[in-house]
């Protein structure tokens, strides 16, 4: 590798966001320290990691410091997406892109379908009670940007990477009753996911599950399950 | 420059996030052919540029067409972001990244910042009536991640390309009273702007107006105007 900047990464790790970063980081064999942050109870050092008090985040380079005494030294980047860009960049031969502009335009359209379309959706329905209809014509338009088989640009890459820990959480939450779902919306959602209508997203989610890399980052579904429901916001509360 | 492909720019004039790649273009001195469209009453060919039905987009390469005869052998892209990184590896000559990978990493946050704490805000603040309390808080975050003077990472990047469409006419529209803000709200939003609490963010604003490829892609101010005032959902409505 040709990079050897020592990396701490800051996570959390129910947070879909922060497993984005995990799994790149797996993915090109970073040698890396991970730091768990209680983002409720975050503590105030943090803030010098993250100025927007928010997992993920890591930090580059600087002096060998334990992860709670970051050091004035290394450099701290954050937001998810453009995380993954940055191992993009610093370990190409690891292949998270591909090198022809026409696929990484590809991959990136991807991404911003799912982010446009569809988490956009999903928080306003996990969270709050929100109707479903806007989230499963996001999943139509991301379903049918996918190839007839492999992943989103046929080859694993960041748009596998950026949907995936959303994508796994959806269907093992909405399987587990987890979430505070509108309750004709919860039904209209479990149909939808039951039958032949996003047949090829399930394919495409429990492939990319198979990837040692989501593996390792998302532990077990008893695992996901145990923390979603310590998570007070994901419980079902009265309308 | 390396490419010679032709590009033709499906866009919108109004629309804030085609400007973003009609003022990449011009920076990376591409070729390229213009052609708008009009979002409410998109052409039946317009499906087979861009499937999700929205501008921008662009085709690239393929045989000498009129832009609405398409060519199923031009390659699609769209999306904006996506397209602005598709620029910078295309024409890396241009430097709408600096090839260093932290800086590139800190545009993509300024980017990211951008769109999670300021646009999500400002699109419910113009359109719908919706308090300006989270709009103001994410100025204030992404002016506290601009550098004492300059762009965003100081040097002219696509951070800058990404944020300015949006941002000036955030100040024209405010000026010229032209959105469906709730009326409290619009006063607060005038207040802030008129004081020094956004100084720097309007001077950042006022820099990057000078831009050559800002101007040929706004303008003007009075023909910006012009067109809000035709459009719809930019005008009081009854709350």
């Amino acid at each position: 590798m040709p990079f050897t900047d020592r990396i701490t990464l800051y996570t959390a790790h129910f947070s879909p966001y922060a497993q984005r970063v995990r799994i790149a980081l797996e993915e090109v064999h970073a040698d890396y320290v991970i730091h768990e942050i209680d983002p409720h109870h975050q503590p105030d050092w943090y803030r010098g990691v993250s100025p927007l008090g928010k997992v993920p985040a890591i930090t580059f380079g600087g002096p060998d410091v334990p992860p709670d005494e970051p050091s004035p030294e290394s450099v701290k980047l954050f937001e998810s997406l453009p995380l993954l860009e940055f191992f993009v960049d610093v370990f190409p031969e690891a292949n998270l892109l591909p090198t022809d502009p026409i696929l990484r335009a590809k991959a990136r359209a991807f991404i911003a379908i799912y982010e446009s379309y569809v988490n956009a959706h999903y928080k306003d329905v996990l969270l709050f009670h929100k109707p479903v209809d806007g989230l499963l014509q996001g999943l139509e338009k991301l379903q049918a940007a996918l190839p007839p088989t492999g992943f989103a640009i046929e080859q694993w890459s960041t748009a596998d990477i950026a949907v995936i820990p959303f994508l796994s959480r959806m269907l093992l939450y909405l399987d587990t009753g987890i979430g505070n779902y509108d309750e004709e919306g919860e039904k209209k959602l479990k149909d939808a996911f039951a039958g032949e209508r996003f047949a090829r997203l399930k394919q495409y989610v429990q492939e990319a599950r198979e990837r040692p890399s989501f593996k390792v980052s998302f532990v077990s579904d008893e695992y996901q399950v145990a923390i979603g429901r310590k998570v007070p916001a994901l419980q079902r509360r009265p309308a």
